[in-house]
């Protein structure tokens, strides 16, 4: 898989592109990461690329001239993605459907925004959430790491399976070394061996955790009866 | 205001400290970032930080000590915020509020996870939205970069006014140089200079484009009257 970035910024890009689990990634030829400098394709000898609103306003636009060149530079055909508040937040859904392209390409917008013409050279538009940043590149970097884990070698394919949201809960708490810190201990039943009541345990703690902190998560949830029986459990222990 | 990063991988944010934006606040003292690694505290010579869960399962936990050592080797009272998927995902509002502190510390949580102990630690726990990151760093850069650019001398205060969210609907369409881009042209009614016309334009366009992406953002939103009349114009118009 390919994913080629558009930016203004490409030095951000830097310290994310060398860190391990990125490296390891571009290592084994799992993904290609390819950074553009919308820069390179200014038609002016100032590289400038952005001008005033039509109508007036406060902020400069990013043009589309140089953006429609710098994608038409890439090889191959990309699934285009532009960075905007115009979108639905980003979900693990939305992740592993990019994870199955061949080839996307990231346009990083800047906050005061990208010519409305922009919109005709993309496939769809992609925000973090209902926040602001001051540009597209942090969220170009969140797409990115989210697809990257997906590809299965580059992390332990265990870790994959018990983690969070995808059995729509939060995972439970977890404790290594030492069992005890300042008197802080480790829960005992987790030094028992008994893998069965571990289970149990685990699975109770996730629903706790998830009522706790994302109760939204369990909106139309069909619990299975383990489940039933462990909330009934919570609802006593709360209580008493 | 100071923010202290807490970090296994301090390299990763070398490009983000030396983007221009924040260049400029650091330069104006508007804010500073301390990135610490974590690693420094380890209490042996491989300088590991992370060891397997109690109870078996996939995966390394970073430990409670060395967290606990970097947390106290800064100077002063932080909030302390930890990367968690255990949270609300971030929202504007989360980041003005966090803009009003002196002094926060984000801990870059690790996706296998952390010692459920940590939590004795920290204020809140801080999650960008419902996606799967390979670490906390991108988050804190994230909430960094949000809360950074509420630093109003930063960027230009007269663009805060205008931008996504703060009226609650998305910003309408922008247009820049050149007026016609390979047959796309600009809307006339941006040239015409008449600034109430323009006005009302671009609410109206504003209200269509968050009805198009997010039509969530305007439950419960009280319309004005000219956001009434908008209204009954856009659907006449998408009828005809």
């Amino acid at each position: 898989m390919k994913i080629s970035i558009l930016t203004l910024f490409p030095k951000m890009f830097e310290g994310f592109l060398d860190t391990s689990i990125i490296k390891r990634a571009l290592a084994l030829d799992l993904i290609e990461i390819e950074v553009i400098d919308i820069r390179d394709f200014s038609d002016n000898k100032f590289r400038h690329v952005d001008d005033t609103p039509y109508g007036g306003g406060a902020g400069m636009l990013m043009q589309i001239g140089p953006i429609d060149r710098a994608l038409k530079s890439i090889a191959g055909d990309p699934y285009v993605l532009l960075t905007s508040p115009k979108a639905k937040p980003y979900t693990q859904a939305k992740a592993r459907e990019l994870a199955k392209k061949d080839h996307i390409a990231i346009i990083c917008g800047h906050y005061e925004g990208v010519d409305e013409r922009v919109a005709t050279l993309v496939d769809e538009n992609i925000s973090l959430g209902d926040f602001i940043l001051t540009g597209g590149e942090l969220a170009s970097m969140v797409v990115a790491d989210s697809i990257i884990r997906l590809k299965k070698e580059v992390i332990n394919p265990d870790s994959l399976d018990e983690e969070s949201y995808d059995d729509g809960l939060l995972e439970y708490p977890q404790y290594t070394k030492p069992y005890d810190y300042n008197g802080l201990k480790v829960p005992d039943i987790l030094l028992s061996g008994d893998h069965q009541k571990i289970a149990r345990y685990r699975k109770k703690m996730a629903l706790y955790e998830t009522i706790k902190y994302r109760r939204d998560l369990l909106k139309g949830r069909k619990f299975t009866d383990e489940e039933k029986g462990l909330l009934k459990e919570l609802v006593q222990e709360l209580k008493g």
